[in-house]
């Protein structure tokens, strides 16, 4: 099929590759025009606007949206409605809050286009080589494109999950679980730390990886972080976070549903961004207070 | 090579049709008769005792123990010093603490005895087909009988992992890292059964096992249990644990070692195994007390 | 001072009470005209609409609103700006979010009129005998109403918190905390009721509210529950929750805060609302997968 | 009464002068002879040694343990077994676990010593000006010695438990509970400081302290450290934890009690102790290899 992608950071511009292997025609757009011009090399078509790319599509066109979520995606739909026409179908690919993909549905709904909103997870390898797609909007527009997102998924990787909104909130899911996986793989291994025993971590995680119950995706990865890096002394715990671990709580919360451990692995991930807390403070002083117990002073 | 094996459940009954695949020689005993019966019908020698099982075995004997931890170990290691002579070799592969497991080495070494205490992951079907084993004890004896544990593991599924100890070690962490990355995936799912969308739990399981960064067995497993009851409305939500869950969190906390998530995992086990709580009469009594609020009183 | 108080339920009616004890003039209206009536024979005027109390106010009127949170706080202010005037005074003395406070300050501040959101602790006692005031919005325009805080809070119990907002914010951050005492008040009993000795939990609550650490008015509140049910055998451990616990989580989220304790107060408060849990049948499923451990089936 | 009081530390030298302020007669000992000397001005008598403290009591002898847990007090009951005679009473003050006093219960009732465990709270105030206190033991023998419990509590604030081990017990939950409620307090104010306003936390303090539902004696404590140090810039958030916090998560989990407020509160103090962790490190690489995420470098 031939598809429109806007968008060319890490994750779109693998997936151009992946769909140039399954011969589909790809018109490539970024703010940036070097990957464009690079993807040009490879097969894609490049376009210097929106305007051209749209231009250089033929209807009902496919726009494949993979730019950082929050207000970039709402200006490239801004840009895009009066671009397109009835039928026409845009994809949205990023990690956007579901409840936005479900406005944006029924804003681009007014106009006749069709709105697929698309988890993608398997991070740029996935990308590349095969992503794992979870896809929410209209189940009739889905059968027309499903050659797309079955070529450039794994076997078995893509899902239509149902109206849109669907294929973000699964999205967001699936990344509060890996909050917590990770969380605990990670505290596994600090207790291996702090054992008496010399682990040699990398041959862990290789035999964790392999034929164990824990054995996956993560698993592998962390064999491959510390065959770089045998005790991660070059890094500091510093866990960053994109948004996605945030949402499944708070939509937890609204739903009153039980997750302790997203929670708790979020809420570490904060705790990590500080070298010293308040609470903490608060915590020392009145142990000082109560029972005379030494207090750390600042120098 | 030739060993004994004590215990023929679920695990150590595949571990011999395992070892008997690779052409290795099993004198086989439980205290049922039935299952070594039935393994001598495949190629395995069954032995009616232990001291029988002792006698079928030259020495250097190797003689592993797979029976349930704790006492019914013991009283398998009481039953074989007296049978076993120096330099033989006693590999215990189940769910033992592994302060236990040191000291069973620090015993057996008293008689000339090698001990090794094996990790074991992978299940059921790991103990059958290739699992994954971690393994603690002497070095040099370990390299001895490693084609033993390279036959009946994965591919890179075995390691020796260090001193005595560090193999029950290594086991004991895993699991805690399982009910941590367990609870994680229920808890997604839970998420996923409060919300305002229909899905497929089957389907999505499926797409999270290929291609995303949460992909694994455990994954494999949840896709495995939704085909089976797409619901599961056939079954409580009440988690059992057998003990390393409990152990590895004891362990934390005396490493001081940060390991919220698998105690939450823990707690929560605990939790499902009660209809109502006294903590929560507490709170509710409570709040009664202080604000007026209704409590839902017993019929 | 002369005031008028909307919403007469358990908290407005003792304000009022409190009020009038203190030589105040107290209008009293509530959509349901019984309260008004009884408070009218304690000495407080009623009325039978808002307009009617406003009518009995005289410029700058001081109008104490003490409705449930949400919509009908908004349905009053709506119906009270076009009968308000400029230099007007209006105290919101209910649980809103703070970020709701903000914005009725300044819609009301459009029309001249004052706003301030008063956060209330101290329960039905409280509003009663001397309640717990923090108190956020103009400091000039505080400073000229503040007798009326003074007369209704306990020594030292009132408290000018800050701009708009600040006094719905210290009462949200004050229920948080509750939940998190709460909880742990609770976990403590819980484990002495699970424990080996035979407490008398009265005596406990009561001993732990003379002389310890952990005395305050909850462990009060404990000793009292008790008192009057030994061993809470009454009740169901259903721990409802009314929003602010939840605000709290959420805001510190945004801010990401610490609050772990916080958070698992509210997640325990909402998994005793539920029997069976989801996330738990999928860790039984899957440990049944696995390890072909028994799960319990629903008859 | 006449008693014996070894240990004269922070709180035996308080417990002293509070045995005196009501008439008792006090034969005190410490390792180091200064506080006897000092205490022997107001009105105590000093001993040089255990042997002369005991010599100069009179049988049935009334000894009070205040010495730090473990070993020390082990050593103390080493020492006095020789020296006492059937019918004496030893009370160990401390902060024990339970068990080991249910085991020196049992060791010295072969020698007809009697034994009580009690659990003291109130920390150096309370010692001074009256404690809380939970007592185990033997009851008849309780009734004899309960003046001097009465005098140096607090009104009501003192608690016959039940039999041996059951006064360390409630001390135990006591603090388990102390840990929850502080980290509560502490959560919430760290929201506060991370928020919009500007709170001016002694005064926040105040007023919670004051008419609130969280009002007690920590909230009296918070107070006062704010009023030192009002953004607790002097000192360093590091939380120590003396053991009873540990050990009430650890009974909890013999128990398959819930407590995740209070393993929380000790998992956040265990946090606090590390500048960088090595669970923050896992996470950290793992999601640089899967989403090539930046990680923080060491420098």
């Amino acid at each position: 099929m031939k598809l429109g992608m806007i968008g060319l950071g890490k994750m779109g511009f693998n997936l151009v590759l992946n769909l140039l292997d399954h011969k589909h025609t790809v018109v490539a757009y970024d703010v940036n025009p070097e990957p464009a011009r690079e993807l040009s090399g490879k097969g894609a078509i490049a376009a210097g606007t929106i305007e051209e790319l749209v231009s250089l599509l033929e209807p009902p066109r496919i726009v494949w949206i993979m730019v950082p979520a929050g207000s970039i995606v709402e200006s490239v739909i801004d840009t895009l409605i009066p671009l397109l026409s009835e039928g026409d179908i845009v994809i949205e690919g990023g990690n956007s809050h579901y409840k936005e993909s479900i406005a944006r549905a029924d804003r681009l709904r007014l106009h006749g286009i069709h709105f697929f909103d698309v988890g993608t997870s398997g991070g740029m390898e996935g990308a590349r080589r095969g992503a794992c797609l979870m896809i929410g909007g209209d189940q009739r527009i889905f059968t027309e494109i499903e050659p797309v997102f079955r070529d450039i998924s794994v076997q078995k990787g893509y899902m239509y999950a149902g109206a849109n909104g669907s294929g973000h909130f699964l999205k967001m899911v699936h990344n509060g679980i890996e909050y917590g996986m990770m969380q605990a793989i990670a505290e596994g291994f600090e207790v291996l730390d702090k054992s008496q025993f010399e682990f040699d971590y990398e041959k862990v995680a290789r035999v964790w990886a392999n034929g164990s119950v824990i054995r996956g995706w993560l698993m592998d990865l962390t064999e491959r972080a510390f065959s770089k890096d045998p005790k991660l002394e070059e890094i500091r715990g510093v866990m960053h976070s994109s948004g996605e671990g945030k949402w499944t709580v708070e939509t937890a919360l609204e739903l009153q549903a039980n997750v302790p451990v997203i929670a708790l692995s979020l809420l570490m991930r904060y705790r990590s961004l500080e070298e010293d807390t308040f609470h903490g403070k608060v915590v020392a002083a009145l142990r000082n207070e109560f029972g005379g117990h030494e207090v750390v002073r600042n120098q």
